[in-house]
């Protein structure tokens, strides 16, 4: 099956996150067997940017995942790709309850948390000032503690992750944790007991995601350099 | 298998957009027995609203789907939802290509074409002036044609449908053909070749998508009245 695996995805800031979960996958479930890919980076915001990327992807967009033909344009249409593909993986949890709000959390994040991704704008190498907490940057933060909060709760008593075992809903979460990092939000402040930070510590803490700020270090020295 | 299925989502104007859709799954899908729902309406950007919505939908958005002891909240993860619950109804593509693609697209429309949605807001029983074309909004309706043409060139010749059947990607763009009536879009100034302004027709000319504008003059004669 493995010859068939996806490859490979294209890439910027965005793809890696992408890239880089599934090497989170590849390494968490070696037992499985993982999945190979290779990645093509495309720096973004250049004149060239978006032809070098329509190359690759119709929306224009990124990240997109090409395998066996075909090229998947959507982080979240890669996620149910990749879970339909590899049932073994279990990108999903498999209770049906679990799974529908696995779906819902995913679906939120892929569409909403505008102020956060606005205020807090993706910086994964910097520690910046917290932003002024406006009501709505509130909001933003409390339900992601909230949904992090419920998650684990009541389906992550298998594993460290939102429903235990690392799953689709960990991919969509993890630059998250990353962004509270950057800029140096107190959980605490937004209703968490704890349960949130905890688990933000656990995704930082891959080495996966050592891997992706390493990568992205070497990304910035060879701009400098050429 | 009928008794077991989804009860009620709750709604108001985005939730009609998926209520409606249900319906036309149940009206198209007669032959499979359809998929019966109850519906409630919250009115939006009242005082109570946030408080009405938060009883049913944690995120405190709509629409939401509550099923079988669970609450789907979000528009894609609902379809993804009933897509698992009735594989009968083929609401995604049996083609693996062409699934990837209805995804794909589907992902694209849940989360993009924010200037689209800003510019010709949803506003299904009036006929307004066409907005200022940006550039923005140019590739937001130009994205669309492609979309639409693409899928009914590469995969739409089993029906008048984007990949032929009615699929869970007709669910994601019916609302915009909508729009387009609304706002007075000439599409062939966008590129259409005469298939996106057909699809459109073929959207709008849905008996259901008739009972949905009823249903939505029926709730404003009320408010009058009240």
């Amino acid at each position: 099956m493995l010859a068939r695996l996806p490859t490979p995805p294209i890439g910027d800031e965005l793809a890696r996150d992408i890239s880089r979960i599934v090497a989170i996958w590849r390494e968490t479930r070696t037992k499985h067997g993982g999945i190979p890919f290779a990645e093509e980076r495309i720096r973004l915001r250049q004149p060239e940017s978006r032809d070098a990327i329509l190359r690759h992807s119709p929306s224009g967009k990124v990240p997109a995942l090409k395998a066996n033909g075909l090229v998947v344009f959507d982080s979240l249409a890669i996620l149910e790709y990749l879970a339909e593909r590899h049932p073994e993986l279990r990108l999903w949890p498999r209770d049906e309850e679990a799974r529908a709000l696995a779906r819902s959390v995913s679906a939120e994040m892929h569409s909403g948390f505008v102020t956060l991704r606005n205020d807090m704008s993706m910086e994964l190498l910097a520690r910046l000032p917290t932003p002024p907490i406006s009501d709505e940057l509130a909001r933003d933060i409390s339900r992601i503690v909230a949904i992090w909060r419920e998650t684990r709760t009541k389906h992550g008593a298998g594993g460290p992750f939102l429903f235990g075992a690392f799953s689709n809903a960990d991919a969509m979460y993890a630059p998250v944790a990353t962004r509270f990092r950057t800029y140096g939000v107190d959980l605490a402040a937004f209703g968490d007991d704890g349960t949130a930070a905890s688990y933000a510590e656990t995704i930082l803490a891959l080495p996966e995601m050592a891997e992706w700020t390493e990568g992205a270090e070497a990304e910035i020295r060879a701009r400098k350099a050429g």
